[in-house]
């Protein structure tokens, strides 16, 4: 590119290049593809994993990614983003207003769950790599969790479920995918996404983005059945509710101040 | 329910009450189906259809959602929802966070195409079924457009491009859907989409909810892009460019204000 | 400006044109103003005038302008905003991401009232610009409200105050401002703040953005709050408690999709 | 509190308990003053401060705080939030939407750079508190950030201004409040901001919510200001411009998935 045009329109164009997508009126590409040749050929989950890896899926991977993004969809309202959904919805703005406000707390607290297992398992994983056996690789990791941070090991047990109920059903299926692929999956519970996004080669903090995929449909549904009841200004509790008022007692505003 | 429980935890509950999920310890329930009987029984799209509407959608219906949901997913870092994500991504914010601003702005100008084309094809179609001929139909409502409304009529033409690629694809996939269905589906060019999401039964303010979904998967691929190009505090212009001023010349402050 | 600069740098400069802030190396001018020269002299509400009017506002509008921000800095958590901002707060999110959950809820139902209120008086002032008497301009507009409109006339009443306590303090302030304008102010209750800013001469439209400068307060006080006591993904009711569930009993997944 | 108390009613309003506001019909007392007692009596900025602090800050105190807020207002449309809150305001959603998702990115990188000098002044400052001399203190933790941290050292330089022409302006300002109460405040550049929170008492982590606050002046003006121009679909490049498209070749679509 010439010194010039780098002054020019060509800086600019360049400032926001992209390898996803290739326009030009009348033509869409996308990681290269005609988008006329993908519609209608590949399925949603193709189509995410084409944008966010550069290929296509092979139908195994797609169909692997479907069923880990479906099984996350929603958590109900006790969750804070179903909640936010929810009372975002009665407070006039649009519908990609309140699921954007509820997008925006699936945080490392309340959404990164699935990418800190993930993170776990690659140490785990890069030890074995390193000639560790697997529960001495294991142990390790764990030790250093319990030394260095604090809160819940990613991945394992839940605060509401003994047994969390799509666990196991997720455990079954990617056995399933993993025996064709000629490797073992270490078991754990809630972390099983995280496992099968590993499996297929998504690196942790992108996980978050899929997890952010998954729920959004929850948020979607929440937010909609919301919107179709016909409230104003829904609150956490019970309108004629308060909440408890626990500093200074009433006082005087001070003379001079 | 008692009236004492309706002070109570049970008031609470039913503040909350919700129609799309049952959860207990060791029991998720979506729609009435157990968890466990949907994973890897039903398409990502499949889900999103059930947690939508309530019920299963056939396998027809489910892959023409797909393809919709497919179709829509990116229009390049011009679109401002995708150069908020990308701006996002560089200022030290989650990926969840980036998602947000960016799902945030795709309200009735950017977003809203969609629900306003599937709006203005019910009234047609209203018409319709109350016996007013096609051409007539229309033609009273774009006369309806023209004396009362601004701006474009949703669903034709589109600023960029002469003919939209994605279009005439979707036309064709539509068509071979509707007529296993007995139907004609009228021509029309941008809001192709919409016609699939009005010939699957989604009342037009729900449509919007569907565009996030889609758009969602661009917003997450340049997000991530640009999260591992490694800039900060990315602004729109080249770093080394400003912005015009348009505004008063310097001035002295007031003596007194 | 040249042709050719139109099509480089200087077609982009112009892109992002704006009359509110000059800036070079060493230089930020703000409305024509060295912000050297504004620091330390005006007052923040007389900043926030300036950046909004591009004019420094009298000593007296300025004081008004920071009364009418104060008064409605917060309305507990009751509010969907400050729920929101407390829920965020335990998400693992930023406390930049958990105040714009919050702030993007203030729409038309939650923080519209203002914007509503403030065109209804300038409908009934226009009208008495136009020779109609106040009590009939006031029953013209109430009339076509009743007829035209659903919800509640904004500005009067409050779902849960019997008398806002709020609102007659500002009035008193406000006609000690107006009486030194020679005008008098027509009574109102929760509208009050609207009456300020429409006095000082701010669009309807400008309010709601006023309002959210306002509510932020609160809004950060509560986010911070929360975050000061180490929940992790506060839900909207206490952790033991659920939601109720209002759907299909559990049934069978279908044979056949 | 009964245990009978604990799960009903009670238990709901324990859990949403804050300190900063008590409301009863006709009642609102912020931090135990009645609204009523405040409104015309505090400043703007000392508001603020009650809700952010718990009491009445001092005539100084307040003053200062509205001299830091009023320092940060804006840096132009260069800055990600600024250009932000411009391209959603074309995008057909509220203002308070488009401040929302402008505020959402001020994170680490963008809105963070005041809370992290802070801390980094806390460090020194500890160090001094133990004998060390001021000196040795900042070469030690200076050391320690080149060793450790990448990027740019909080609170000094300025990836566009030489000297930060608020810098100055704001130091004066500062030692004239600092020399009343027998102080020194070493010399700063960028974080002087930081300096002055931190004077005043703020928790480094609570100096992000003031800066969001500051700035969320100059997101409204910006805001409006493109509102009030009609352009829909704001890009971040001139229209009639696209992106460099860096990626793959567009390729046939595979024969066999």
């Amino acid at each position: 590119m010439s010194e010039d045009k780098k002054t020019g329109r060509g800086r600019a164009e360049e400032w926001w290049q992209t390898s996803i997508i290739e326009m030009r009126p009348g033509v869409i590409r996308l990681r290269g593809y005609e988008i006329q040749d993908l519609i209608g050929r590949v399925s949603f989950p193709a189509m995410i994993w084409l944008m966010l890896r550069g290929e296509l899926p092979s139908e195994e991977q797609a169909a692997l990614l479907g069923i880990a993004l479906g099984a996350a969809v929603d958590h109900g309202p006790q969750a804070p983003s179903i909640a936010i959904a929810r009372m975002a919805a009665t407070c006039g703005v649009g519908i990609n207003n309140a699921m954007a406000s509820a997008i925006n707390v699936l945080g490392d607290v309340h959404g990164g769950a699935g990418e800190q297992a993930l993170s776990f398992y690659g140490d785990i994983a890069a030890a074995m790599d390193g000639g560790t056996p697997l529960a001495q690789a294991v142990k390790t990791r764990l030790d250093r969790f319990f030394a260095e941070e604090k809160g819940y090991v990613p991945g394992l047990g839940h605060r509401f479920h003994p047994v969390d109920p799509r666990a196991p059903r997720l455990i079954e299926l990617t056995r399933e995918f993993a025996a064709r692929k000629g490797k073992t999956i270490p078991l754990n519970i809630d972390g099983t996404t995280a496992v099968i996004y590993g499996e297929l080669g998504f690196p942790p903090a992108l996980t978050r983005g899929l997890f952010v995929l998954s729920r959004s449909v929850g948020i979607l549904a929440h937010a909609w059945e919301q919107s179709q009841q016909g409230d104003r200004n829904k609150g956490p509790l019970p309108r004629e509710w308060l909440w408890a008022y626990t500093g200074l007692p009433v006082r005087p505003f001070p003379d001079t101040e």
